[in-house]
């Protein structure tokens, strides 16, 4: 048996589409090869005192190994990066950009990104809906174009795959169908690079089975 | 000569409150007794060339030292915690939890107390202004209470202080003047202990002075 386990929701809002945060930990885990188990929570289970016991703010995925409890999905893929061999350089001075890099994922472009999905959900019917929206493409096309310039004609963000990148590409993902990032060419092509990655598409089928079985499919 | 450069507003927009992101870098340094210089930019300089070199998306700050160039307040802080003791545990298990609350600090709690105050500024005449100050507060208040039941009668989040305790405090003062904090006393209190902490207190002269520097003094 594993002797890790992962939270992830037991229907996925995304219908499957691997935009929930367990993806990233099944991704890195997947990379540096390191069997889990899903342990799988509805809505009411994530708001429970075992689960608040995991993750204060009850929310998913939360990782689990022994004694060690752990939540937040950046700190989790860090975890795994630093003791397995293959998300993080040797270096030091490039494992330090790399961790850069996994930081300006979460707190720098994924903000306009995730509230964009927000507002599209929760303020649909507003009177200033159209204004929100308009105003937030702005802020992540702005981000997009800092990056694409520094990404330029590289693979990754530094010179070998990492968490960094990772982190990054699930951020970018949920612009998926929005148009937005096609009009950034070396993003749109640094993204498809990554989800053909072999890891990659074994941590997305297992998360697309938790929603194919929870609706009955095939 | 200190070796390490870091970069700073040249005029803060919080008028040397400590809500600008180089207070986290600095607290840090004092925290660890690493002497260092801060390279003051212009908003004009902060999109340059020379500065998108060190961060691509414009922002200060930014840490140089030696060959490396670092950007992102959390990975910063990171680092320096990674090299110097006082900001990380021994312990592996309780190093990876207070890397998870650095996470949570800028990934989980950051994002609407941050947007509360951008909100406030860009949004003010906008005729759904009050609405939506209203659910952003609603958010806060969600996180707040789920940090304040974490922290319980606890001085820090995990046993000691740390890098986490040192991000979350910088997200929380962000509150100072909304009277939300009030209604967390726990919280209150952690935040105070923080600020009472000498490092804290160093690294807050040393940005208030540039702020009165600039503006001629008081």
């Amino acid at each position: 048996m594993p002797n890790i386990t992962i939270t992830a929701f037991e229907r996925s809002p995304d219908r499957g589409k691997g935009l929930a945060r367990d993806m990233r930990v099944r991704w890195a885990l997947e990379e540096v090869g390191q069997p889990y188990e899903a342990r799988l929570l509805s809505f009411d289970a994530m708001k429970k005192p075992a689960h608040l016991a995991r993750n204060p703010f009850g929310q998913i995925p939360t990782y689990e190994e022994g004694d060690l409890v752990l939540f937040e999905s950046g700190a989790i893929v860090f975890h795994i990066a630093e003791r397995h061999a293959g998300l993080l350089p040797d270096d030091p001075d490039a494992r330090a950009r790399a961790v850069a890099w996994m930081f300006a994922a979460l707190n720098t472009v994924e903000p306009p990104i995730f509230e964009r999905d927000m507002v599209r959900i929760l303020e649909r019917d507003e009177p200033w809906f159209e204004r929100r929206l308009a105003a937030l493409e702005e802020n992540i096309r702005k981000r997009l174009g800092e990056l694409s310039a520094s990404l330029g004609e590289a693979d990754w963000l530094e010179s070998e795959f990492s968490a960094g990148d990772l982190l990054m590409v699930t951020v970018l993902r949920r612009l998926h169908g929005s148009g937005i990032l096609e009009d950034y060419p070396n993003l749109l092509a640094y993204v498809a690079r990554a989800e053909a990655r072999p890891a990659y598409q074994r941590a997305f089928a297992d998360q697309l089975a938790v929603f194919t079985a929870a609706s009955g499919g095939r």
